[in-house]
């Protein structure tokens, strides 16, 4: 029963979420034996105004 | 103290969200006799292509 | 596909995480119509020392 | 390596998301020793229809 | 800066966490363009008691 | 309604546990007008097993 949350900063196109989730639920699979079926992945995309690194938004100029 | 954060797939009217907020929140205080003040929930509402199982994104064909 | 994430702050028995369990994953079936095998729960139990409401932690004086 | 994810109900400007994010990782280097760059922050912006307190919607009448 | 959260029912070992992380992380840096430094996960494991499937918690005869 | 949570590498006292509280609930109250009583705040201390970034694990020599 992996639930598996991903946060980026910016955006992905739906082919490029579609292969981060086939990777990630095979590695599970491999590694760990969950079966396949068990796993959830949620994917949040953050604008760089709602993400700060070393206390600056990454929108910051 | 409680805080509940739930993600769904896809969208919840209003009227859905209301009611599920009323009925766990009297869930907790039935069992486990958390005071309905002190309980805070979130609403996420997922679109299909940011949740995968099984290693495919739900809006998949 | 709802996933819920349970914070509280102190423990629950065994007895207490079943019933809320059971009750949720029957409300987000009535209300939302998710089908009960698509409802993940988790609990996590968070000691006093590790929570904090109004800037005081709940194990304070 | 702190991660800190800050839910707010409604909206934050542009200036105060900043602002708290400078405060909380300077909080974070002082008291715990963190240096700076490894703090990662997120904002997550919930509209009152998706927050509930006391079972009541925020956006309830 | 990718933040992945991932939660297991039951525990696993080192080894394992060690070769999952490597793979999450060299699939966010190949599909996602995200530097393998930007990466942090981190791994939650759930006792059965604290993870419910379709009401029941797993641990449940 | 603020709810913050602070997941930390490796563990904090106490000491330091109570004046991250106090000084965030501080922030959001000064920046974002919260009232101090409307923010939760939970630690959550990782063990460098369960911690990676840039696909190693904290605890890795």
């Amino acid at each position: 029963m992996p639930y598996v949350d991903i946060k980026v900063a910016g955006t992905l196109t739906r082919e490029q979420k579609a292969k981060i989730a086939e990777e990630i639920t095979d590695t599970l699979e491999r590694i760990a034996k969950k079966p396949k079926s068990y796993t959830y992945i949620t994917f949040t995309e953050v604008a760089g105004e709602n993400w700060a690194v070393a206390g600056d938004l990454l929108d910051s100029d």
